[in-house]
């Protein structure tokens, strides 16, 4: 008997305790008998869930309160396999109470407590010397920090957990400052920006951290023009209280900024509308690149068996070596 | 003997008169030699053009304020042909005086007058039901006047003339709305201001209007981008002027017609960051389509002669039919 | 209890009364035990449905004449949800009598009349000036006209229903007179010609035209290949009447008919052996994507919820703004 | 001094002499000389060639009908290095007269002599064994006789010559044969005829034989189009004569036929309007590709320097090996 | 009731006999029961096939050791369909004793003795005349020859049968030498050779003959470059007897010879490191392509109804003629 | 009157010393004069020049002699413009004497000395903990040392100069390190042997260090290729002084570090034969591009201008910032 949602790791374990409803559907059988469709989660356990009709009947309406994305439910249950993965069967579920669990205990984190990431991406704005591209950069920052710090830096594949775009922004920031280190032509303001600003918008992207999807804006936008954008809106409120439109060579700056935004994702087929005309444009983009894949590695071959090739979404077979 | 630049059709030709330098630059032979090389143009008619080193001893500075990119000039010169393509050889130069010509018969204008056309894009704005989105596009349309209906649509290809903005924008609404008889699930709004504002911008992409080259913010942010965030503008100053955010309806609104700009371009590998997801954002980019191919193929076979294939950028080859 | 077929637009509805059968298979369950795989229809509804084992003890002959693509039954059954669609399962089903139904209640046809249709197409056929052309596009009609008006225009996508093909040429037609109006360089001729045609061998491409799939010269030739010949057998025809070849005039015109219709996928790589090499060409092209995308997303969207984003193949995810 | 002109293959050679005029066009130099551009042939050898202006002065006439394409001249001139190529300067020409030379000892020829091509070829047509099949491929050959043995293959790339469309069917047809012994599941009548009609119409695709250039139904439809409606236009002569349509055999028969032919190319985006389906349709693409890529090679390394790469258009760069 | 499994062809057959286990896993019901999913098969007849739980309960050792791939065991069950494909149902399960069967009965072979196949394949490397060439191509073939010529050529597709990899190779070098009969510039030692070794370190790609998945070389460093390999070992080993390298003639043979293996899938993205660069290198693509795809036709079609369109991965819709 | 090579910057200058004769082809005018076209070099500074025919009659074979790749001569000649570019026409040339120069003045180096370079990339290669890794990679390296230092990591674009593969393969190791330190599930051993060895074939890919171009082997089988045989080949004697083969573990550590090498170009369409499936793979593919960007793009605008856009193969339109 596993004591802890995520220590379910094989078929045939049985399990009494809390855990969080990711994802939930309701659907039916071939017969046309009602059950609920749920990913149950832990940190960076996801496991599939059925509920089937047998614990629903007379209970249609407290299963509908129950069963719903982001909630902490109490289950009762046994682990099995289909189609190649683990999957859980629950005999049982009530609704948790306030008293008995933490939401913090059950959403995945940073290896790094994001109290540090914060403070350590603050320190890194600081460290912007151009004092136009500082005020923009620590503006935006201020104004969205609260979801800057919990939002995930993608829906799925990599750093898609609690706090994983302040991590993302964190490490490429990391990175992109020893490549500053080797290569003296490169503008370390421009790096350090552009890379705390790449994703930024990914808060209006998403609907919620804990249980993303797209929203309207995402959709129709999407986070680079949008973070684009956001310089800009710093733009016109600096204008105006000026009272007077940039320098020449502060516009050639922003421009840049923004250029090093809407150009990270490398390619227009790969959804940038202009690609990197600048060296530091091109860096962030292969940073990005460094950081995500480095992420989707080893998120997607943590479980997997070692000696072996296993299939991770987008990178396809990939080995994991025997440790020594 | 001919008396205007654009009866300069063939080889042999003899022509003493005022011209447009549309492009120059200062070049050597391969001896050593400087020579200018020159475009000039009168209306649609462009031609090549060298001035040998012969008419610029003792002349190089008055040819250098002389043979500039945007200055009338008279010449004495005659055609001939080279690589297959009509060229000029300039025998003499000299600036034109203020009161010997006019520029507005040197610059090449849409077919019908620009006066006439920015009345009745003028009264399309007016056509749009929707007060938030009508507001926002006049708005930007009158921030911009003065360069939206002198501004080309393109450096080259289509519409690469004074007014081809104004114009484009015109041809293209005039099919939305024939669309929109047809179709009545199409909202009329949307195509109307979508295409009014989806090139909006190119009057910040382009240096002037005249003589355009890409602008910085041309270069790093493209007209896409920066059409969309005039909207995001005119958003920010309503916001603020009201005292609290759009409504939950208006922002929808506003998102969709942010889309129909971004998407314009039809698929994100030819530039648009997001691809259509509404039906308006799908009309609107093959409205583009059909009314910069009509002009590509117009003016590549414009000069062409019948019954023959000619190569028109970007289209390849194509045929100009006889005339019955 | 619903009484008509296409009032069942929801889970758990229990329903009595007459259906079309527009695709059926014989399969069998894991158990082994035959059951029915059904499409049924009526208009625009398609509902998947399941005939199972205990409906057939006995009854095998019968289900096999009943069950049969392009009958008319009648049916008991109720709906439900399966892998989010919904499906229907049938608890009772006969033949449906002559005088109970008629086939053209259940057959899903365009928006306008089929006879105003065929009226406005024939009028169009005669707006062709060119008389060789339009002797070649009227023949052609005369010959398939009692497929032409009741074909659909593609299996599945758009324009797929009774009188589909007729719809579709002549909704392009409308929008085809219409750029000819705006543009004067465009030869409406070939516009007309080219439309009315594009598609026509669409009548040879499938098997019939209520249950249409590929026939063999469809997978072999294709409809582009099979329109194009059909010009050239009229040309047989005319040339063997007069006794003489098509004068040089009227040889370019019909190579260029040809070339409207071969050229009309774009493309090479989306079918078309040669890409558009004349301005009525690339028209004929464009006003397709635009009628066929119209229809597709009309199509698509028609049950989908406001304010949210449905997959509609092959255009990806679209909008369905909130109705005012 | 060289006597026969497909012994020019130096720099600084003189020559005396006859030659083809395979290409001519009338220039400028930039100083506005007029001047003749020319591609001169003897067989396989190819050499573009210039006339200056002082052998023209005075003769204008007579140099226009002179150097024109497909005739015979007489020249004086030297070679010399342009550009890395082979070139030369005319410094004197006049007609030939007609009993001073023979066309055929300067067009290029197959390595076996056209008559005992011809004989082969139609007795590969007798072996094909279905009659309908027969009966079409050989009434098609028929009409095109004079024009099939005596036309290329293509343009340039390989097998451009005289009888090239002969040489290049032949050896597919043996090649063909080869396959059908290994392979017995390979029908061989659809190889035999789908090879000798799959470039047919490349007799209706150029304008003429000696110096092809496409024809107007050549850039319009296509060899690969107008291939096929050969097949239709006899199967339409066949059916009129027997008073009823083909049998259900008979006509699966036709359709693959005129699929080999659509599908030759391979893949739509190479201009095929359908993609092979059937094996024989898969192995003529294939065997196409092997005798094309082989005379391509062929040619493109006949004068190439051994142990050395070079580029052959459209292959790349490619090895003539030491011989031993 | 069928004796043979190979007889096995329509749903709802009993059978009770010997078969072959090529694929074997274990896995659970929704409900949480275990099941196996074999792949049973002889010769070329391979069947999906179920064994429930109620067959494993208390036999759950035995069923591990007996299902097991590779392993020869006896049945009895019933065919059904699912999916419209053929499957089975185990009723009864024992593993085989050795006196009963005899694997090669039920191993896939090629349609001629692997023995002849062997002596034909050992004479055409006799036929090399290179020396260097022929010592390199034998020692290669005689270390790897027990594995070689039971391989398959692939794990699926084409030729994935016991001998496949011999038989292939034997083909394509038919195939070669009528080539090198039509053309006479092709060097048939390269193709013998190239041939021969193109595929060769197959043996090292996959993990066993009878039932080949990819090994981690086969994973890591593929056919291609592993085969180039094994000529560059034979170069170090000759050198090293020798005590001085290749003359500059031997070097140029043996980079070609390495160039055919690492060229021959034809194109960079197909998964060569370099493209074809020498006449045999573009020759031994076609002939692979040819072999593989007339293997890949044949075997696709061979149970499938004449007359009509299968899907054949990765080819698409095939169409099998009606047999006269 | 410049003094050194390296300060020729702009038109109109005059020469008179010594520079190395980088590359040199004799042609001829359309007169059909001869002359040399010249590459002129002084470290990273590439002047095309041009040597008259004057300076030529009577000194042919002295020319023949004294222009030639790989020379030092002394030359007097002056700068101007040809096609937007600075060229040089040579007026008078001589050998340079052995004791007027060295060669180590002209040849373009690393900015940081070779001996401090190759000293920092042999400690890195003692960092390699992994036995056999270390002993394979090292013995590579020593076997190749002399020209490993020396060779250029590409003909042109980024790194082409003499140790400019030593310094990439440094620089990559440098920021592979860095990251090895900030995720710790990336294994240093191979980021370092991967890096060290990954273009270490292109001593074998060129013909020499200083006018390289590419040899037999390198144009047949490629660096990558050639990079993953070394591997082999210290297998191959290493197994041979073992008298056994490899452990399992060792196995699986060579093929992941030939894996390393055969993937570092990312993708097969960009020429390796296997995509990368372990982390560090990955990796050293992204490390690479970021050197090589950084190198290209900084050469690339060392000497344009700066505030505006310069084009730079393969990478497009760069922009150079204002410095401050």
């Amino acid at each position: 008997m596993v004591e802890s949602f995520d220590e379910l790791t094989k078929p045939n374990m049985s399990f009494k305790g809390f855990t969080f409803v990711r994802q939930a559907s309701l659907a039916q059988t071939k017969k046309g008998d009602p059950f609920y469709h749920l990913t149950l989660a832990k940190k960076s356990t996801h496991i599939p869930a059925k509920v089937w009709s047998d614990q629903l009947n007379g209970r249609e309406d407290e299963a509908q309160q129950t069963l719903k994305e982001g909630n902490l439910i109490y289950i009762e249950g046994d682990t099995s396999t289909y189609n190649d993965s683990l999957q859980m069967t629950v005999r049982f579920f009530r609704t948790a109470k306030e008293d008995e669990v933490n939401l913090e205990d059950f959403l995945e984190t940073p290896p790094e407590p994001i109290q540090e990431l914060t403070v350590e991406f603050e320190r890194y704005l600081e460290e912007i010397k151009d004092p136009l591209i500082q005020t923009i950069s620590t503006a935006i920052y201020k104004k969205y920090k609260s979801h800057f710090v919990k939002y995930p830096a993608a829906v799925s594949n990599h750093h898609s957990f609690t706090g994983g775009l302040l991590y993302h922004s964190v490490c490429m920031i990391r990175l992109g400052k020893d490549i500053c280190k080797h290569y003296p032509s490169v503008n370390q303001d421009f790096i350090i920006a552009g890379i705390a600003l790449h994703d930024a918008a990914k808060v209006m992207e998403y609907t919620n951290f804990s249980a993303p999807s797209y929203s309207l804006p995402g959709e129709f936008i999407g986070h680079i023009s949008m973070s684009s954008m956001l310089v800009d809106r710093e733009v016109q409120i600096i204008t105006k209280e000026r009272g007077q439109p940039l320098s020449s060579y502060e516009h050639e700056a922003v421009y840049q900024l923004q250029h090093c935004i809407l150009s990270h994702h490398g390619k227009q087929e790969w959804g940038s509308p202009v690609e990197p005309k600048t060296l530091e444009a091109h860096l962030i983009h292969l940073i990005d690149m460094i950081d995500s894949r480095v992420n989707m590695i080893d998120r997607g071959l943590d479980q997997a068996p070692e000696g072996e090739f296993t299939k991770v979404f987008p990178l396809g077979k990939l080995f994991k070596p025997h440790s020594k």
